[in-house]
């Protein structure tokens, strides 16, 4: 791959009052035609996106390298995430799971009922700033909301516009190639949070899809929920990770485990919503060696450039204000001095009693940073779990004794999370049916649903039922003959046979 | 049956501060004790309910009678149609349908994930004041909440909370004979809104159930959503049940409409959240013809007696507002005069432009009263369809050939509401897995969840993911083995079999 090229980047208006009505119009008539295309049509449309980003060639990843700092690997890999998620949403809407399709009919004296999802209408998307293709323009939400049958507002994340702007010309060439309406997917730029402000009180907008930081997620969430028809807002906002370390297991493993968390912590520069921000240790001689292991580690790892300098301001006050906490100790840092917008790796040390007491220590900080909790006992470990707000993800480091004997223990980390991780590391997050990124609050705003896998459909969709409709008006899902070959409940049963 | 005995009611102290805070933590106890019972033990607890509510025998009926003036005939019905809720919810909790399982795995260099649905903690309940038993204290929202794994905290509607008092002590002797903790089912009494603001506030609970007013509604989820850690709140509030008759099916089948929808509107003195309270015709001498018919019918059924004095005035206040609105005509109304706590049946009638100016005429008046809306033509009539809020049901009256002539006007309905009605009347809400009792706001604050049928288990619960976790200290339901022969999507498809 080439190194990166000065593209030209444009700074882009923000949309005024006029563009945001004019792009609302226009959604809420292409969602009456989008909503009636098939699942077929759908999940082509969306094969379609991924070939038109493929046609993009390299020039995407020149242009995203240098609006976000992101090296060409990272961005290549990132790429084939995106056509990934693209493909396999795609490959999920044409299988209908999500449709959760109910029928009962012909009992004796009762209706015929047909029941099945429908999409809500037009989703609004904001942009992330630490995935400029896999959580943006036409990531996740996108792909999620599309196949759902929903029409699509983005609005272009300012830290990478440029490279927000090509992907939308990628999905308008789509748009054109199926003859489907402009309104089906619209961009827009806004550097101000009063754009953002205006897209969620839309009246057209039924749905709110985001990846970003805690303020952002909760003012989204409040915008939404004071609007004369609330609408669902499906915020990924804070997580630290939380890994448990049970002693038996570490006096094992010791380098084993400093050497897997020291990698999930500096891996692309900590600016994950899954790096492990927290370690929960016994403080014991063996846990004191693998503090100055995973210390060696960190001090030996380069500090990297980070997104854009708003995330590196942040990333350099949060961890000031940490490590300014009263018996909150630097451990180590990078040995090697940080250059312009480089985040250096740091490794910070406290007790439970400390942590426990300060909440400031609970929150995330995002970047190449974690924090070691020592605790006394055991006992002392189950009341830091207690302690903890609900996360994406939680790690326990433990063998299979250590596990049946702190029973109470892994149930206080399993049930404040997402996604519970035995023996590994919170970072590398699979898009597969059965992951589940989200969490309980304030992980997300809606631990009932995940934001990566196809199942994240499921956020843009509602249940209908249909009642003693004749079958050749009923939609063609909830029809007598499965002419789709779905899977159905039918009169309690789930098949794939044709009634 | 007997007549209604006089049983000496109680009146409740409503709960203190206290007493909310020691039930709130004995709740979260029975969390960590009741989401480790197997699915089986959990429908047996479910069945042991129905068992125990049964054998309160009569007096269970009188006791409702004396407080909420329904006939011992519904309330025995009522009474049936709980037993089978709960029992039809016991049966879909161990079929397991509501866990969603999903397993990926032996992929190459991909972790081992399996993903299912867990409770999400103590459920708060409010009892609602129209249906004592099927929506109160052991109604839908707590057969739902126990099936999915969570423990119940119950506040009886202050309206009868003699009856509520009596269904509790059923469940409590359920919840001794499986020899599980108390605070898995609590059940307390506040008439003040201070005592329903408090249990909301706790943080103890994870989500709420409510049936009842737009006002009541919308300020527990106000209230949720201003916690610390917002909750979920499933609450039914506010639809008036359009029902648009089109004019080649009403010049065919007038008598018949008539009939059906008179028999709708007054059905249990018209206090059914799925009351038709307006009617949509184009205005011409079928329609005429059909008003006066109606009327007469409206005209001819006698005044009933309302729940409570509450609800009677209610009705009494709301329908005089709406009549007292300029251009809203009463076009009939019951020929018997009122007694005490009676609602008189009553018809009014408007034109689409009176309608579509005035928003007052679009609330809910919750009693035997319905609106027609006379339209100059099929425009005025899509446009009247574009006007309305979100509706629990929509009801289309129409042959055929008008339904494919007006797909717009079918499709605009279809998507405000939960249940999409032909030819019928939308009272009559059938318990079983394709019904869908919700819609979007304000019919409901969460349009994505039903409160009727098996499904309303998935509003308790969130997905949980565990990674890499050895098969014998896995949740039974995701094991290698399929012990319960559960449906479980395996490596994305759908099978019993065991891996």
């Amino acid at each position: 791959m080439d190194t990166v090229t000065s593209p030209g980047l444009i700074k882009f208006e923000d949309a005024g009052a006029a563009d945001i009505e004019a792009a609302m119009q226009e959604s809420a008539k292409a969602f009456i035609i989008y909503r009636r295309l098939s699942l077929k049509q759908r999940a082509n449309f969306l094969r379609a996106i991924a070939v038109e980003i493929e046609s993009l060639g390299d020039e995407l990843l020149h242009i995203a390298a240098a609006e976000t700092n992101l090296s060409l690997e990272r961005l290549a890999g990132e790429r084939t995430r995106t056509l990934f998620q693209l493909r396999s949403y795609a490959d999920a809407c044409e299988h209908g799971d999500h449709l959760d399709i109910r029928i009962d009919h012909s009992k004796t004296g009762k209706p015929d009922l047909r029941k099945m999802m429908f999409p809500l209408g037009p989703v609004l998307v904001f942009g992330a700033a630490n995935f400029p293709f896999a959580y943006s323009t036409a990531g996740g939400d996108t792909a999620c909301a599309l196949a759902a049958g929903c029409p699509v507002i983005v609005k272009a994340h300012p830290a990478h516009s440029n490279t927000s702007e090509l992907v939308a010309r990628a999905i308008h060439r789509a748009v054109e190639l199926f003859h489907l309406p402009q309104g089906l997917f619209i961009h827009l730029h806004g550097a101000s949070n009063s754009v953002g402000q205006a897209l969620v009180e839309h009246p057209v907008v039924t749905a709110v899809g985001f990846t970003g930081s805690f303020a952002g997620g909760t003012q989204l969430a409040q915008w939404a929920a004071q609007r004369k028809v609330p609408v669902p807002v499906f915020a990924e906002m804070s997580s630290i990770n939380p890994v448990f370390i049970l002693p038996a297991k570490l006096s094992l493993d010791s380098a084993e485990t400093a050497e897997k968390i020291a990698a999930s912590v500096v891996l692309g520069v900590g600016q994950f919503c899954t790096n492990p921000g927290l370690l929960v240790v016994i403080d014991n001689d063996d846990a004191s060696k693998f503090i100055l292991d995973l210390g060696q580690r960190i001090n030996q790892t380069m500090p990297g450039v980070m997104l854009n300098p708003g995330i590196f301001k942040n990333y350099v006050e949060k961890r000031a204000n940490a490590l300014a906490q009263p018996e909150v100790e630097m451990s180590a840092v990078s040995a090697d001095a940080p250059g312009l917008n480089q985040g250096a790796p740091t490794l910070a040390v406290t007790t439970a009693q400390v942590f426990m007491a300060n909440p400031l220590l609970h929150s995330e900080v995002f970047g190449p940073y974690t924090l070691v909790v020592k605790c006394s006992d055991e006992n002392e470990m189950l009341e830091v779990a207690r302690s903890l707000e609900g996360q994406l993800t939680m790690t326990l480091i433990a063998t299979e004794e250590e596990i049946i004997r702190h029973q109470v223990l892994a149930e206080t980390l399993q049930f404040n999370c997402g996604r519970f991780i035995l023996n590994g590391v919170p970072t590398g997050v699979e898009v597969c049916l059965s992951m589940q990124h989200g969490g309980p609050f304030p992980a997300t705003t809606d631990s009932r649903f995940t934001s990566v896998g196809a199942d994240g459909i499921k956020r843009f969709v509602r249940p209908i039922t249909f009642q003693n409709w004749p079958d050749h008006l009923l939609p063609a899902e909830l029809r007598n003959e499965n002419a789709g070959g779905l899977w159905r409940t039918v009169n309690n049963k789930k098949t794939k046979d044709s009634l």
